[in-house]
C-alpha cells in the first residue's frame, strides 16, 4: 500500500509517479518514450490519470511496456480525487453535446463525406482533432484527396453490364471489394469499443482489416473480435527493442495474421498541429531558461520514442523474413526509387502512403507515385513482383476505381471508417462500406466494366497530372477544417 | 369494388397496393421496376397515391405499364383521406410562397442564368432538386460547363457582317438556329402543361425538340401538341421487353418522329445526392439488419429497373435499324473510341453526352471530348459519316457558337428551358430562345462571321484545354447551388 | 408654335415626337437609328426628354443628326412637366448620396483601382454601369487585366539608373510617357464638363488624348478645350451615310487631329448586362406576341444603327486614305491574321483591342494577342511598318512597361481615367496620371533601365501564358462589381 | 538658447526646423534625403519632433548625418508641447490595446504564421504596416512564399536517422542551421531595445544576424549587443557619398563583422501602400497647382535619396574590393545573367532576392530564379565559386530544406523573427528559431537523410514550376493582411 502522499512528492519530469486504477506506477524513465508525448504525462505527475489514460490505452499496456520494478502497488484512497467530472464544460462542449442530441439519422449519410460532418460536430474536439489532423499546413493531407479529383474516366457504352462482380484477391485472401480498413491509431477516442467495431463490420461485409500497432483494444481482443472466416492484418511500427517486435510478429502470425505491414514512414512522428491545439497542452519543450540549452538539443533527440526505431532500414527486411512466413509489406513506400528498392529486397508487397498527410508535408499523394511507378515497373518486367496497395484521401468508389486502373491491388480507407464509428458505432461503419461498394457497383456499369480485373489505363484520363487542375470539391471543402491560428484569452 | 379497409392490409414492400383516382392497383410485382425507385411508391403502399403520383405521370401510365390482371377496381370510399394539404407547410416552403409572388417580370430575364436564379428561388423543393443536380459531387455537372469557358475566341473584323443566316439543317431538317431543346424527365414537376410548353415554344421559334421516354405527358400528348410542320425527335431508353421497344419505335414512327435518340450512357440511373436529400426519402437499402444481408447484394442487382435494359450493346443496333427507317443516334457517347465504334455500326448520328452530369462523375465534358475526335475522324476520312451533337453546360450563344466551330452540327440544350418553363412557361421558353438567337446574331457579327457554315476551328483558341485555366463565371458560380451537408435536426 | 397637346399624340414608337428644350421633335424614322437603343426614346414618346437627353448628347446633336424637317419647332407650355425631380430617390440613391458626402480626399489615391472604388460608391448608378460594364459574363474585361498579371519581370541591378527619361513619340508626336487617353464615350455621364476634363489634363502631363464619335462634348468643343501644342487623335465609327464619315474626317484633319482610329470591333454594339440592369429598362424586342414573329428577325437586323456600318470591310481602307493625309490606325486588331491584314493594307497602325471587353465576350486579352504578333511580325521584317497600340485592362505602371517590352508603341487606358473625372474632376485625372508617372520611374530604376527604347523581351518572363497561372490580384478583385442575378420584386 | 518663437516660423518644406530633445534642428537641405520621405518631417517643421524620431533612430543619428552647422542649440520652453499623448486614441488603436492584454502564452505559438497572427492583431498599425507591407499590389510578396508550396519531396524511407545534424558553414562561420536573421529596417518599431534582442538570441541559437543600415539601434549598439563567438554581417545602402560609405565598411571589419551585403535592388525605395495607408501622410507630391509643374519632374528625380546612390554599378566593385578584406556580397540579384556577372566581378556570394516582395512587382520569386542558375553554372562549372543564398516568404522548415536541395547555401528570414520580437521579445526569437530547428530535425529524418550536405536535387519533385499550380495555404491566407481601398470619412 502507497501513501497518497507520497505519490503526491514525484511531481516533476524526472521523478513522475502516477495513479492508475488506484495503483502507482513510476514512470520517470518512460516518461520521454511515451507515444503520445511527455507533455500529456507530466500533467499528470503525482496525480491519478486513469480519466486520461483509459480512453486509449489497451487494458494490457501497462503489464506490457512497464518492468514489473515500477509498478508500485496500490494506493490509499485520494481524497482529492473527484471521479466526476472537474471542470466546468466549456462554451464549445456544451454546443457539441446538444449536437449529438440533434444528429442526423444514419439514413440521412449518402457519402464518406457526411460521416466527416456529422464527426466534426459531433465528436469530442481532442478525439476529432486526433483523428482529422495532419501535419504542417496540412496541404498535403489535402492533396492525398485532390489526386482523385485530378483524374477523368473515359466510360465506355454499349456493353453489357447485367452482373457486376466486385470480388479480387488481396495477398491471397479473396475479398468481397477492392478495398481494405486501414490502420489508424487510438479507436477507443471514437468509440467505447475502439478498433473491435471495425472488426465486426468488416466481418459482416467481407472487407480485411488491418490492426494498428496503436491500437486502443490491445491485439488480442481486436482478434478475438474477428470471426473465424475473416482475415486480418498486422501494421508493425518497429520497436528499438528487436525482442520486443519479435514476440508481436510471431504472435501475429500465431494467431492468423495474413499480412505483416512494416510502416516504414515514421521514424518520428509528424507534427499535426490541430491535433497539438486541440490539446491545448504547454509546449514544455520551447519555454526553458538559458541554462538549459545544452539539454534541449539533447532534448530534441530523445522525442524520438524508443516505440520507433529510427534506425531502422532497408538491411533489417532480410531479419523480418527470417522470423516470419507472413508476407511482408512496406507501408510508406513514397518514391519510384525505393519501390524498386522494395521489388530488390523481395517483399511481397508496398503500401504507396504518406500517412494520410500526417507525417512529411509535401510527399506526393499516393497515386501521383503510382501513376509514375507503373511504367518503370512495366519497363523493367517487374510488376507481378509485388502488390501495390495505396491509401489518403479515397473518399468515393470512384477514386478506388481509379487506383485500380492505374496499377493498384487495393486502397485502405482510414479516417472515413473511424468518423463513421466515432458517429453511429456498428451500423456507421457497416452502412459506409455498403455506400462504397453500391457506389462501386454504379460506377462499373457506368464505366463499362463487369469485373475489377477489366480495369486498366485505358478507362482514365491522367492528363490533369501535367496541369494540376482541381475541380472544386465543394463537400470535401466544407467537411475539412482549417487549421486556425491561436486564441485570444477571454 | 374494393373495400377500402382491404386495400389498406397491403401495406409492406412484398404485398403493395395503391389507390389512384379512386381505383386500387396491386403494384407488389412492379414496385423494383420504377424507374424512380422504389422507396416513394412503399411510402404510399396501403394508402392514396393520387397526389404523388398525378404531377409526374402521363395519363396513360397504368394502362401502358401494369398489366391488367393488377388493376384491382375501385374502391369505396376513403374516410381517412384528406384531399386537402395535409402537412403545415415548412418554413422554407412559406417563404418560396413568397418568392414567387415578388418575382421578378420577364422582361428581367438577359440570360439563361437569370432563369435558373428565379427557379432555384421559386420553384418547389423537390422538383427543383430533380431538374438541378448532378451525380456524386456535381463536379461533371459543372465541368460541362466549365469546358466552354476555356475556349476562346479569334475574332475576325472588316467583314460585312450585314446580314446574318442563323439556319442549319440537322438530320435533314432545316432549323432556325444550330441548337435543340433535348430530352428532359418529368416536366410536369415544373409546369401543369409538362413538356407540351416546350413543344409550343420550339414550334413558334422553329427549333427542334426531342421528347423524352421519361415525359410525365404522354408521347401522344406531346405530339399532338405540335404543329403540321414541326419537326420532334423521340429519345428512347431501351426496355428490356423489346416488345415494348419496337412498339414505342414503330408508334413513332407513325407519328411522324424524324430521328431515334438511343440513351447509351445510363444502363443504371446515376446516384444523385441533391435530389435525394430533398426527397427526405430514407434510403432503404442501408438500413437492412444482419439476416438480410444475403438479400442485400440481390437488392443491389435488382435496383436496375427493366426500365432500362443492362444489357443493351453494340449488337442490337442491327436491331433497331430493322424496326425503324428513322435515324438512329446514339445519346451518351463518351470516348473517341465508342464514336468510331459508332460509325462502324453505320449509326446517323451521335450525341456526345454525360447526361448533363447525372450519370458517371468524372465523365469528360462532350466539349473535350469532340476537340479530340474532329481530327481523328478527319484523318481517317469520316467526319462526314455521322451527324454530331453534344449537350451539357450550354448557357450562353458563345458555347453554341464554340460547339459548332469545333465540329458539332449542333447542340442541345435541356435544364435551361426546363427552369424557364418552370419560371415563366411558354412566354419564358420562347424568351429563352430568343436571348439565345439575338446573342447569336451578335456574336456572328463580332466574330465576323455571317452564316452556321463559315463556322470553323480557325475562330477557336482551344490551348486552354492543356492548362485547363478556367476564368470566373460569376453569375454561374453564383446561380448553382452547392451540395449540402446532412441536416441535424432541429 | 406647336401645342402641347398635339405633342402628346405621338407617343408610340412608329409615331413619336419629343420635346427638348422646349421644341418638338419628330423622331419616328431616327428610333431604330439610336446608338443608345430604342427603348429609352420610346420612354419618352410624347413627352418632354430634356432632362434624360442633356447630360450625355453634345449641344449640335439634333441639328447635325435630324434633318430639319423633323424639327417641329416650339411648343406650348408644358403644365404637367415639373422640373424638379420627380421620383423619389431610391434607398441606394440616398445611401450614394451620403457616400458622395464622405469621398475620401484626392490625396488618399494611391492607385488607379482607388479611383475606381470611389466611383463605384459615388457615381450614378446608371453612370456607373455604363462606364463599368463589359459584355456577357464580363470574363473578358476581367481577363484583359489578368493578362499583365502573368508577366514576370527579369529585373537587371547594378545599372545608373539616376537619370530616368518616360518621354517616348506617337506617330510622330514627342509624349511625356507612353500611354495616351483612348475614347470612351458620354463623357458627361461622369462629369458636367465631359471630355474637356480629359483634354485639360492631357495638356497639363504633355500625353495625347483620342477623341470619341460618342463624346457627349461636341468635337469641337473638345479640340477648343485643347492647347495649341497639344496632339489629339479622332476615334471613328464609320456611319454608313459615307458623306457624314468624310465631313467628320475632313473636319478634324482641318481642325488639326494627327490621326484617324477607325474602329473596327464593333458592327453591332455588345450586349451589356450590368449597363442594361441599371437601366431597369424593359427589353422590348422580347415581349412581342405571336403575330409579331416576322415582324422579330427585322427587328434584330434593324436593331443595327446606321451610325455603324455593319458592311464595313478591308476595300473601305483605300476610300479613307483617299479623303485625309492623317495617319489611318485601325482600332480593335484582335488577331495575328488581321493584324498582317492591315499591313498589307498600308495602314500606319494598329491598335490590339477587344473593346475593353465590351463587344466579344472571350476575344482574347490584346497582350496575349501581341505576345504572338510580334515574333510573326519580325519573321516577315514586317516589325517597322506599322505601330502597334494596345488598350484594355491596364491599372499600374508595370502593366505599361510589360506591354512596351513586349513590342508595344503605346498603351491607352480609357476606364481609370474616366473614374478620376467622375470622382475628382481635373484634380482627379492629372493625379492618376501622376501617378503612372511617378511608377514609371520607380519601376524602370528598379527594372535597371533608363529610357524607353531600352525596354525589350529580354526583361520580362511570359512562361505563364502557357501555364495562364494567374496571381490573386486583390485590390482589383474588390473594386471590380460582379453581375447580379434580376432583383426580386418589393 | 533658441527662442522657441524664433523655431515655429521655420515651418515649411523649404525652411525647415524640428526640435530633438529640447535641442534645434535646420533639417532644410535635409529632408529630400530623408530615407523615410520628406513628408514626416515637413509635418513637423518648426515643431517638436522628439516623439515621432526616437522610437526608430539611433541615437548617434543627428551627430552622424547632420552637419554641426546645422545644429541650432537648445531652445527655450515650449508651453504648447504637450508629453502626454496629445489625440485620444482610435477605436482601432483602443481595440489593439485591449488584444495586447489578451494575447496568447507564447507557448501557443506553434508555427511562425502564428507570430504574424498575433503581431497584425497587437502590434501598433504604423508599425505592423512597415514590417508586412510589399510594393504595388504585394503579389511579389505572396509569390514568395507561394514559390516554396509549389516544391513537392521525394522522401526516402528505411535509411537509419537516429544521428541529425543541422550545422553547417557560411561564409567560412560554422552555424547551428543553415538559416540566418537577414536585415530589416527600423526595429525599434517593434521592440525597444529593436534589433538588439535579434543579436541576443541569435547568440543564443548560433545563428548569424545579419546587421541593417537602416537599423534603429546604432551599429555599434548591435555590435556590443553580440557575444565574443558571434557572427554577423553587414548590409549595406550604398551612399552617394563615397566617403561615408567607407568609414561604414572599414569601421564594420573593424568591430569583426565577417560579410558585407551590398544592396543591390533598391536605387529607389519601393511604392509601399498599405505602409503609406497606415501612415495617413498626405502624399504631397501629387497636390501641386499648375505653376509648380516643372518643379515636379524634379522632384520626382529628387526623390532619390542620397542614401542610397542611383548611379552604383559592376564597376563599384573594384572599389569595394579595395577598401575591405571581408566577403563581398550582392543582395538582391534576380536573374541568370547578374548572378553569372557577380561571377565575373569575382564576388564571394550572391543573395537572389527581390527585399522580401517590397521593391519591384512581378520580380521572379528568388526559389524560381534559383532553379534556374543552378543548371546554367553547373554547366558553366561555376557552382563552386560563389555561395547563393536567398530570402523572401520562407514560413517553415520545409521551405528551408527546399532551398538547400535546390542549391542554396543557406536562407535569410526576416519578417517572421520581427514578428516574434514584437510580440513576445526575446524569448519570442529564440522560439522561432527554436520551431524551425524542431521542424528541421523532424523533417530530415522524414526525407530520410542526416546531414545538410545529403539535400540534394533528387529530394525535390520541382514539376509545379511548369504548372505554377499552388495548393493552398490556409494558415498563410489567414495572416495574410490584404490590402484595402481608401476609407470614406467618417
Amino acid at each position: 500500500m502507497v501513501d497518497i502522499e507520497e505519490v503526491r512528492k514525484h511531481n516533476t519530469k524526472k521523478d513522475c509517479w502516477v495513479i492508475i486504477h488506484g495503483k502507482a506506477y513510476d514512470v520517470s524513465d518512460f516518461v520521454d518514450e511515451h507515444p503520445g508525448g511527455s507533455a500529456i504525462i507530466v500533467k499528470f505527475a503525482g496525480k491519478d490519470a486513469t480519466k486520461a489514460f483509459d480512453p486509449i490505452h489497451p487494458g494490457d499496456t501497462l503489464t506490457k511496456y512497464l518492468a514489473t520494478k515500477y509498478h508500485k502497488g496500490e494506493v490509499t484512497e485520494d481524497d482529492e480525487y473527484d471521479d466526476d467530472e472537474d471542470d466546468p464544460p466549456s462554451e464549445q462542449e456544451l454546443l457539441r453535446r446538444k449536437m449529438v442530441k440533434k444528429k442526423p439519422d444514419l439514413s440521412q449519410m449518402y457519402n464518406l463525406n457526411d460521416f466527416e460532418f456529422v464527426a466534426r460536430h459531433t465528436m469530442e474536439k481532442t478525439a476529432w482533432s486526433y483523428y482529422s489532423s495532419g501535419c504542417d499546413d496540412e496541404i498535403t493531407l489535402r492533396e492525398n484527396h485532390a489526386s482523385y479529383q485530378r483524374v477523368f474516366f473515359k466510360p465506355r457504352v454499349l456493353v453489357d453490364v447485367t452482373n457486376i462482380d466486385l470480388s479480387t484477391t488481396m495477398l491471397g485472401t479473396k475479398v468481397s471489394s477492392p478495398f481494405y480498413i486501414t490502420a489508424t491509431a487510438l479507436g477507443r477516442l471514437g468509440h467505447d469499443d475502439g478498433e473491435c467495431v471495425l472488426t465486426r463490420s468488416a466481418a459482416k461485409q467481407d472487407i480485411i482489416q488491418m490492426i494498428p500497432t496503436l491500437a486502443s483494444c490491445s491485439f488480442d481482443e481486436i482478434v478475438d473480435a474477428a470471426t473465424d472466416k475473416q482475415t486480418q492484418w498486422l501494421q508493425l511500427y518497429v520497436n528499438k527493442d528487436r525482442e520486443i517486435c519479435e514476440n508481436i510478429v510471431r504472435h501475429a502470425e500465431k494467431r492468423g495474421i495474413k499480412g505483416l505491414f512494416i510502416t516504414v514512414d515514421a521514424p518520428q512522428l509528424g507534427r499535426r498541429e490541430k491535433d497539438m491545439r486541440s490539446k491545448n497542452i504547454e509546449d514544455l519543450s520551447h519555454v526553458q531558461g538559458d541554462d538549459e540549452e545544452a539539454d534541449r538539443t539533447q532534448g530534441a533527440a530523445r522525442a524520438i520514442s524508443s516505440f520507433i526505431d529510427t534506425s531502422l532500414n532497408w538491411k533489417d527486411i532480410k531479419w523480418f523474413r527470417s522470423i516470419t512466413k507472413m508476407p511482408i509489406i512496406l507501408k510508406g513506400i513514397q518514391t519510384v526509387e525505393d519501390s524498386l528498392l522494395a521489388v530488390e529486397h523481395g517483399v511481397d508487397g508496398i503500401v504507396l502512403s504518406n500517412h494520410g498527410g500526417r507525417q512529411l508535408e509535401f510527399s506526393k499523394p499516393p497515386l501521383e507515385v503510382l501513376i509514375e511507378l507503373m511504367p518503370v515497373l512495366r519497363s523493367k518486367g517487374l510488376q507481378d513482383k509485388l502488390e501495390i496497395y495505396l491509401d489518403g484521401g479515397v473518399r468515393r468508389a470512384t477514386d478506388v476505381l481509379k487506383a485500380i486502373c492505374l496499377g493498384a491491388k487495393g486502397v485502405g480507407i482510414g479516417r472515413p471508417f473511424l468518423y463513421a464509428m466515432s458517429t453511429y458505432g456498428d451500423a456507421g461503419v457497416y452502412k459506409a462500406i455498403q455506400i462504397l461498394k453500391d457506389e462501386m457497383i454504379m460506377n462499373m456499369r457506368l464505366l463499362g466494366v463487369t469485373s475489377i480485373d477489366q480495369l486498366n489505363e485505358s478507362y482514365v484520363d491522367v492528363r490533369n497530372f501535367q496541369t494540376r487542375y482541381l475541380p472544386e470539391d465543394k463537400l470535401f471543402g466544407k467537411v475539412y477544417e482549417p487549421l486556425v491560428s491561436p486564441a485570444f484569452k477571454l
